[in-house]
């Protein structure tokens, strides 16, 4: 037996006046996922606890069966991890944009007007070697990835991830001084080391010609590197040695793909997965598809219902559902049904009214040989809120899926 | 968005033979709970744990959000606190009753025929200089609040909670010699101290005139003091700085108030507020209504539920059950609708047929915007079984109704 794991990213959400009181979902057309709800049994998730808001690695970890209360550390080395940068159990990794700052280091663009990739390739070759007054003891690597997303990354002895961001997350703002967040020296000293580089990253960048030649053009100059989110990988035992399991995932995002890899997964590269509105979802199937031959267990990662979302649009966020209906339709037809689990959920809500993660479960549905099915109908909020599974965390899905599998150990003789 | 969050103590309860098999919830016309309940999600909560029986005190800590698994440090210090005696977090305080003890000091009347409050405050007015025949190193506070009730408080160091009552709970029972429960010389210290109190307390109200004049009016003398549950304060977050909120409540008993003011809310004091079956739910629905206005959370508990199920009066109960449902049709009419979020719940199960608190789960629900509804059109510890909140726990509710004001904070990112 094998399984399949569709999670289409804040595609939960609550009810919509636009959509005369319906939810996307409930207001969407998805034959299939229905199909799902109504031939299996069906239940409503916390992706943490009742009413906590979960970011997306949180939420991912939480759906791989680990308990992000117990084993998260922050999204820095997730993010990192999952863009192809080496993450060793000590290091401690930042989120990063190139930015934009006038004299006083107040942030004029978060983004440097989103500069293109190979403009900020080109001003990440001048850190290859950075050279401090100083030696700060530590190995620096620092690593752009699309547009103005970088990573930093620090290894070496008494590190600590309890830093703050430098980056003020609103324009208007000065560049945040990085300070420790508990009383560690640790903490003093990665906070000290991160001030170092940020002024050095501004000393390097404010004179660098590609700047100069950004300028005459009119674009914003990346004269400043923001960082946020410093973190650690996370210390989980990856899924094949927990469940003697082989396991793949189909995700565009690198933070998604991070906390897979973490967890022993393959990551399967699908050309046109995009993890925007275009993304191709019957490119994504036939790679689900196949890895499910060679795999036990796939998951498959939607990022553009979350994209709808934010954008406050609830008739796209509807018209991403059907796409991932049709993509779960293309599974479906694709593999054989007698030996195949599938489950459908969401990593968490987000709400096309405010625009955030919001704290409200998500619903799931799982068919395949051996459930106990339950008599919902229909995949969505409110009736899977009626299924048998009840309401639980999303921590227990993946024992759930695993013990459906025969994968799960006794506990007791 | 604001919220108002509806609690009758001891409000659910067990079906019961004289109201037809009904629960008194059930067998009580309360169209404004059932409008809630109709208009909203439902579900049920385990005050603690599924089967325990919750006390007051643990009760009301979950139903802000405290896990009183965790925080939960005795009923004294909460009870002081909210009877207007001030508790720092160092302190030690317990619950006394004068009462009335035989020559063998054993219990005759555990409230001294319940004292008038003035009797008694003459009585403490002996107590005002506390000599005892060596110096115990600790502050020494004793102070009546109504009629037999009052609180010793003791301020020092090396104090502990951990100190069994002198209060057999019984008559006829000695009056208990207290002792430490853990081993330790804290512990100890505590409770030779305490009996050192209450031996020095009988002594001095043996001799007194006022029981001299009282057992001439053939009254019971006030000759003891017993002591019990001592408590510590709870070590909690407080609501506005957990949330960015401002939090009030209207309520009558002093423990409840304690355990608000120790979450940080604002006491509002309604003259009419008995926490009888007289109390006035008029006056208290007008002060919500006014409270809203300037907080964003408003906690409106009354006690009368649980008088009438301690008294095993059915009928009563159900009667104040529909003057619960008067105080809330009051709250509807006054507030703004597309504003504010409405949650009615009970504390924990009192059985009027065991007359005692009891472990079953309590019915919840939640009307206003944003909620995912469900198909339960009635209050009832049954129908809300059926809801779309499924079975929580008491401590989810806090979470749940600010994750809808949009106050949780993310867990990861």
């Amino acid at each position: 037996m094998k399984a399949i794991l569709v999670v289409g990213d804040g595609m939960a959400d609550r009810p919509v006046k636009e959509l005369k009181g319906k939810t996307p979902l409930e207001a969407s057309k998805k034959p299939t996922l229905d199909w799902i709800a109504a031939n299996g049994i069906c239940g409503i998730m916390d992706p943490i606890a009742p009413g906590i808001p979960p970011g997306s690695d949180a939420a991912t970890l939480a759906l791989l069966g680990y308990d992000p209360l117990k084993v998260y550390r922050g999204r820095g080395a997730l993010e990192a991890i999952g863009s192809e940068i080496d993450i060793k159990p000590d290091d401690v990794a930042f989120r990063c944009n190139f930015a934009t700052v006038d004299k006083n280091l107040t942030v004029v663009d978060r983004r440097a007007g989103r500069i293109e990739t190979e403009d900020a390739s080109r001003l990440t070759q001048r850190f290859k070697k950075i050279h401090l007054k100083e030696d700060l003891g530590v190995e620096i690597t620092f690593a752009n990835t699309v547009q103005h997303r970088a990573i930093l990354r620090l290894r070496g002895p008494r590190l600590s991830m309890m830093v703050t961001d430098s980056d003020p997350q609103k324009v208007g703002k000065p560049v945040l001084r990085v300070s420790p967040i508990d009383g560690t020296p640790e903490a003093q000293r990665t906070a000290d080391i991160v001030n170092k580089l940020t002024q050095h990253f501004h000393e390097v960048l404010k004179k660098d010609p590609i700047n100069a030649e950004r300028v005459r053009k009119g674009l914003p100059p990346a004269n400043a590197v923001l960082s946020r989110g410093a973190g650690k990988l996370p210390d989980v035992i990856p899924l094949p040695l927990q469940y003697g399991i082989r396991a793949a995932v189909v995700a565009a995002m690198p933070l998604v793909k991070g906390v897979c890899k973490v967890a022993g997964m393959k990551l399967l590269d699908v050309p046109g997965a995009t993890g925007t509105y275009d993304t191709d979802v019957v490119a994504k199937a036939r790679a689900v598809v196949q890895a499910v031959r060679s795999h036990d267990f796939v998951f498959v990662h939607v990022k553009a219902t979350d994209v709808a979302s934010h954008d406050g649009n609830a008739e796209k966020k509807v018209m991403i559902i059907e796409k991932i209906d049709k993509m779960v339709s293309s599974i479906v037809k694709g593999v054989d049904l007698d030996e195949t689990l599938i489950a459908v959920t969401s990593d968490h809500t987000t709400s096309v009214l405010t625009g955030d993660h919001e704290g409200d479960p998500v619903p799931v549905a799982i068919s395949g040989p051996g459930i106990r099915t339950d008599d919902v109908e229909e995949f969505g909020e409110r009736t899977c809120a009626k299924g048998g599974l009840g309401r639980m965390r999303s921590v227990d899905l993946m024992p759930i899926i695993m013990n459906l599998l025969g994968k799960t150990r006794k506990f007791g003789a």
